[in-house]
């Protein structure tokens, strides 16, 4: 356990007691909200080394499984629970938040610093070139509603068919993402590490089943209950920072959801292993759009207020286009450097600028 | 003639005296609808297959520029009468329909069922790559007149310049054709097989030319006859059956005037010629951007009611850049797997569905 | 020097002349409007040369950062003029049409020319593919403004934050620019010749640096003087040819701040050297997105009437991603032949057919 114990992240699950000590004194929407954020960082993480233990214990085929589907449960949890209190806007901006985050912040700063220690960074690119394809038929099919309910705007057409519409894109995905991820088990015992699944240490297991499952179990129930103060507290909380809702869900929830990935993303690109680090963001992302944004659509049939369709607004379409043609341009062309990243992270602040502009 | 005999496609025959039989009893509109439907698919194969039995006697030279402009005579032979009956929605629809449908269905069951069988299966990305920028380029023209259309709305200018744009982008595309029908030959003559003519099996001519060419006179009279029913039975068919005039352009005439080609592409897929399955598919699409919608445009000015423009609604335009966005990527990395096949599939299915439900 | 004087280009210096007669005489506005475009072409070209020059003097280092931002200097001299006079408009679109009369008319000429000469066409598609992806993201970066203006007018926002947020667009490329300057330096002292520098001949300078420093101030003083004549005479001069203002800066305005550039590139290429010939088109036309545009943006708050925002039309738009999209697939494919020159000609025609019509 001493490895896990080293990370300096884990000192924020000081946040989770002093977010339950805020809430009893009663201290201000600002702070809660601050400190269940902070609480739900090392949360996060650790439902990822758990999972990630686990899969050491139950072996390479199903450990893949769970790797594969369990690798953004923080970030499904927090948005299940925001779901609920019928807070679509922040949930849909939490998916688009989470892929540009992932393919502009993430890819950008692991470019950038693994490029400003190593300089030309090389990774294979048919494998790259596979991920960013995926991505894109991803993305596509996730703003094909958005075109489709601006279609039917101009023709005096009903909101029901863009619910049936949505509805139908989220089975389609999720018969995508399940086929994906046979494909990808398939792919590995014959061939070549995959790109898609998120990277395993091939270390022996530090803690004993049991724990991981208890471990996954508590961090789960905790950081269900953080989300729960955390989305009780959003609203009060942007009225007196003079944010919008939206830019919660884009920026906020998103880096919140991540950040123990993000940290492993950027620290591989250091170690030169620049495959696996696009990899890691590559992976995320469509993880999001496959697995994440259709379960959503899915569960808000019986869990929200109303039913969420997958229409984004049109800023966020074109955000979420313009990270995809970026990221596949950087993949496709098989190397990497400082300036490559330099200019993701250009996109990302402009981008940034903009949805903190965003009247609502 | 046996090879040709054997083809189970030409069983459909039946449907073209059973069409006259429905007219003759006034069996009702939806079952002349589907009998001319079924009526023209083997007849479409007739017309390939009498074009290249002419093409094995005239030599390579004429013959290519044959098989290179006669490709789609189906599919323009229908176009045609539908244009002269007025019914311009569905003609476009139709061009957006063969292009998204070869680039999305065929291309995606080439490479769903050639990957089941053959695993990984790599063609030449420089080959397959230029195809997919001169589809780029060609749909990047296409799509050029609904970007000005809509331009111009928004400023109050008029529906002329439109038209005026539409037939020098019909001109400028005929001009791009024949040059690149040019660039073909020249190419093949010094260099390696282009990716851009349909298929040329190179066996011995089984029909003499007399035969070949009363074929061709025949199946183009005949195929003239059943699109004049099919055309005639559409607006009664569809309202009965509860589709719209678009969605029987967009699915069901791509599909009957291509059947027989979409065949050859996924049989050759199975055989592992990825490579010519890929320029079939990208090669229809091209000649359909190419050279039938800038005739259509020109046709009808002299044989429509009204002229036809080249502005496409919204959500056509929308699938007809994610099909060639996809289909480039797909091209361009050089290697397919089933799992690329599902996402090109995915990605129709979902469109098929906006199709269905669009309110027009 | 002699090498200089043999350029036919320089006879057109005699518009110089010609202009200030036309002017004392008050020959009318179309004439004089002509007579200062034809002036300022050599004019531009001396700019160019006596750049070059200084930099042999003053050593590589130098030398490569006076070509990087001198590049572009007749242009910005034309738009700087023109953005005092108010017209914002005519800026926007010699930016446009700058950007695409390169990767578009420039990049087509030129492996049109080189391809009828030389056959298929081989580039590194590595350095290529960066300079294609960095093209890609500056116009990424450019576009954002305007997709957020859009989706805002429809939400009641304000036009305030689309200004501030073309402000912040501005100075984060400027930031990029200049990281990209140093990064081109570092990397060719280390490895290769990169893309993005305009070419430098290797030759002994032929001017002393006394005659470059005397060239550069008088071409610059003359090209001022003619810009504020051709801004003086445009709009009556648009007015009696029948054209838009916005005609005249997305067509007129880009050939001529670039004619000579252009002229290389194309030379260039009929040399074969095919990756030099990218190198200037793509350079040239990132030059224009990194730092002419964002530095007019800033100097408007200063000089112009009224700021200038970085909100295109929507033709415009449309326009600069098609030739990004065409640009990248080209580069990308690693290699060239006419018949992709005659695609990016035709992309080109259909596009200025299309601005000419443009109602404003």
């Amino acid at each position: 356990m001493k490895a896990y114990v080293k990370n300096p992240l884990y000192w924020l699950l000081l946040f989770v007691p002093l977010t339950l000590v805020a809430e009893l004194l009663h201290v201000g929407e600002v702070v809660i909200f601050f400190f269940s954020v902070l609480g739900i960082v090392p949360l996060a993480k650790l439902i990822g080394d758990a999972t990630e233990e686990l899969a050491l214990h139950v072996g390479p085929r199903l450990g893949g499984f769970l790797n594969a589907t369990l690798g953004n449960a923080a970030e499904l949890i927090i948005t299940i629970v925001a779901l609920r209190a019928g807070l679509i806007e922040l949930v849909k901006a939490s998916i688009t938040g989470s892929i540009v985050g992932n393919l502009l912040l993430i890819m950008g700063l692991a470019i950038l610093l693994g490029g400003l220690k190593h300089g030309t960074q090389k990774f294979d690119r048919v494998n790259a070139g596979l991920a960013a394809t995926q991505m894109t038929l991803a993305i596509i099919a996730l703003a094909i509603p958005t075109f489709f309910a601006r279609a039917i705007t101009a023709n005096g057409g009903t909101h029901d068919t863009v619910e049936a519409l949505s509805v139908g894109v989220a089975i389609t995905m999720l018969v995508v993402y399940a086929l994906s991820v046979l494909f990808t088990f398939r792919r590995e015992a014959v061939e070549v590490p995959a790109i898609e699944t998120p990277p395993v240490h091939h270390h022996e297991p530090t803690w004993s089943k049991r724990t991981a499952l208890v471990v996954l179990g508590l961090s789960t129930v905790a950081i269900a209950w953080l989300s729960e103060v955390l989305v009780g507290a959003v609203e009060p909380a942007v009225a007196a920072m003079g944010l919008s809702e939206f830019f919660v869900g884009i920026i906020i929830i998103p880096i919140v959801g991540n950040a123990a990935e993000h940290l492993v993303a950027v620290t591989v690109a250091r170690q030169n292993k620049m495959e696996l680090s696009m990899s890691i963001a590559l992976g995320s992302s469509m993880q999001i759009a496959l697995l994440v944004a259709p379960l959503l659509v899915l569960l808000s049939l019986f869990i929200a207020p109303e039913p969420m369709d997958l229409v984004f607004n049109p800023f966020e379409l074109e955000a979420l286009g313009a990270a995809t043609i970026i990221a596949a341009f950087v993949a496709l062309d098989g190397e990497s450097n400082w300036m490559e990243g330099i200019q993701l992270l250009a996109v990302f602040v402009i981008l940034a600028i903009g949805f903190f502009f965003l009247p609502f």
